[in-house]
């Protein structure tokens, strides 16, 4: 017998979402790596392992990747919803955000992660302000992170300008350099809030230290049309001309694209983050993601920040992309709850240039999966556990997850993250925001 | 001090989504019916209850009401996904229903209002096969119940015509006639399985016992098309030249209506169920609500059944009604948080004829509530409990329900419904089902 760390044995295992589930199935874990994945009779029967967890109703899926967010915008939860872009954004966002202090930020992200953790989630790509805490925190309760400093041409309450964010991106890189779980990204904010030079800059960074690169893209008309009244070309083209575009680059959004913006972003390898129900929420539009599939485009899946989702969960995130494309062509075929799955699983690793360790259960990858606890009635009868996980499942259902074989939460409790004085920090700590609303 | 049977307090109360939300409230019952809502403080001063409820992170609103689904169908949850409308609907659900018997439909029953149950639900309006069955259900467990027995011109499981249907109907009548919660409808399936004869018979029956009538309308393009091609006029002009529009009528979908149809729904005060997850799913559309809501008419919200969800969660169904029309429209400020809960409460029982006992918290009307547990990391903060329950909350986050006082679930347990035995019970019966997939 091979001793391992351990086994986790389920009703289910998906190993990836686009092969054959395993009924009754179980993994191996050892040095934080599957082992083994298959039959329960067959794993219990090859392995002796420290510790087994049972679950006899459990879905293990691998754990899912939130390709976009900001992580402690959870603080802006429902501050302000249901308004105009700009009044949302001048009036309530950018006011609350000016408040903001690596203190709050840390606390914000700290909720966040305990909420991603809730949901399935086990990396997140994150764009945000004192991101250095942001780090801290995923090093400390045990998710993995591709974190990256917003930088723009204008000051911020972290920067006076973006050629100081993008020392800190260094600095950052410098620091987080090595780590298990911790990437650090260089993250131009969107086209019209860096100018070319700055966006230059941020290329130069990100091709010296191999980083990827983080953009919020086209992700307006409005941003469309300004960005070609000042520089004559789309969104697409303008980084294009610019030479931002290539297998570096996480672009999200992508809802005011053109199928020649489609072209391009496929024929640079450009990755594609997919935030449908935060372009609903601030009437931004919808991206067309079959179209992107269609064309080969790697695409995943982000919630945004919960300011304008307002949550950060993948699980009905994927609802919302599955259904949305069907909707919108009148075609019940398009976007499957397997491709659904995909995109937050093996299509955000590949996405993330991590497909050799992460996003599927397979052999020799790092054993981030979650377990989905069946025992529901809201989940059963169940014929098909990856159209359950995306059409039926919900936060509430996740019972385990774990990063690396170390488990983050287990049987609804959360192991890194002391709830309780988290929720007591947060209550004291929001009382400014509170106040400003009504 | 005046004596009640039951007091609940909570962190904040949603009398009416349309009011300001009252922080530190509680509601006082007696006899089923809420007696006074208002500050903690005053009614604790006030009232001597037999029981009280104490919610310290709770928020308490009116309890939610499905205003479509097909119950039963749960047992097809998963059964077949993301297919052609034709090859899901013959190849798969068609035969799986050709199966149906009183005892599943009675089996599916229980586990939809369980699953309904636990995500707030306190009132549904179904549609199906063996209606008798769902209507004992609906009677053991507590819930309020609308529920017609599907009437069309060919064979069922059930009937061998429209005509043993209708007179089904009228044998349900007059059975559940006087019942305090279940309420038995007239349902034609749509204009194109109901002949004009068929729909005039049901209008009789309708109007003979003032009975509500529920129909599919305009689901599809389709549907469209064919009801021009047989009789010359659109799925709505041929209800009103049929007589069958009028606000005894709540017409589900409405996904294929012009401007001219809108006015005529409106001119009648037709009702208008909108199941935005179900008609997304299948490929059919999405109803322009915004324009529903323009034009005065009452709209409500529904699920759908399971097959195509595939859930019965109205939490997750008002984020999609919210943010739906914002997308597809580019315009953040449509179908506010404020709204998507109205479409589950008060406009719900405003289209089933109900605003004088449903719908709010008001005093005077039916102790009907759900009680959601804040005190989770991904409901904190809670600056607006209305965006909260709409964008935020899930089926997981409710805590306790009640259907006229009488407490269904009482802290994540089910209290009329022995779980554990229906899971066993439905493993048992779907194997048939399950022995049909792969």
């Amino acid at each position: 017998m091979e001793r391992v760390e351990l086994i986790v044995t389920g009703e289910y295992v998906v190993v990836d979402p686009a092969r054959p589930w395993i009924e009754n199935g179980a993994i191996a874990v050892n040095h934080g790596r599957i082992v083994s994945v298959g039959k329960s009779g067959g794993i219990m029967g090859r392995f002796e392992a420290e510790r087994v967890l049972s679950r006899p109703h459990g879905l293990i899926i691998p754990g899912l990747i939130n390709a976009h967010t900001h992580a402690s915008m959870v603080l802006f939860r429902g501050l302000a919803d249901d308004l105009p872009l700009k009044t949302w954004l001048e009036d309530h966002i950018f006011p609350a955000e000016a408040h903001l202090t690596p203190q709050l930020v840390s606390l914000g992200a700290e909720l966040a992660c305990a909420e991603m953790i809730r949901s399935g989630t086990t990396g997140f790509v994150d764009m945000y302000l004192f991101e250095d805490q942001v780090a801290s925190v995923v090093d400390r309760v045990g998710l993995r992170g591709w974190l990256g400093e917003g930088v723009f041409d204008f000051p911020s309450p972290a920067f006076a300008s973006g050629e100081e964010a993008l020392s800190e991106t260094q600095r950052l890189f410098d620091k987080w350099r090595g780590h298990e779980r911790v990437t650090i990204t260089v993250d131009p904010h969107t086209p019209y809030t860096c100018a070319p030079g700055l966006l230059k800059r941020c290329l130069e960074v990100s091709r010296r230290n191999d980083m990827m690169m983080v953009i919020h893209l086209a992700e307006t008309d409005w941003e469309n049309g300004e960005i070609k009244r000042r520089y004559g070309a789309s969104p697409v083209r303008h980084l294009e001309n610019l030479g931002l575009l290539g297998d570096w680059l996480l672009a999200t959004h992508c809802v005011s694209v053109g199928h020649r913006d489609i072209s391009i972003l496929a024929r640079h390898d450009v990755r594609i983050a997919h935030c449908p129900e935060s372009n609903m929420k601030l009437g931004s539009g919808i991206a067309p993601v079959p179209a992107f599939i269609e064309e080969g485009i790697t695409v995943c899946l982000g919630t945004d920040g919960a300011a304008s989702n307002n949550d950060l969960d993948l699980l009905g995130e994927m609802d919302t992309a599955a259904k949305l494309p069907k909707g919108i062509n009148r075609d019940p075929t398009l976007l499957s709850s397997v491709e659904a799955l995909q995109m937050s699983t093996s299509w955000a690793a590949e996405a993330l240039h991590r497909s050799s360790d992460l996003g599927t259960l397979e052999e020799g990858k790092y054993a981030d999966f979650a377990v989905i606890d069946l025992d529901k009635v809201h989940l059963r009868p169940c014929y098909n556990p990856v159209s359950q996980v995306v059409y039926a499942a919900g936060a509430g259902d996740v019972q385990d997850v774990a990063v690396a074989g170390r488990l983050l939460m287990e049987d609804g409790r959360l192991v890194t993250i002391d709830e309780k004085g988290l929720m007591e920090r947060l209550s004291k700590e929001t009382v400014y925001f509170k106040g400003r609303v009504k």
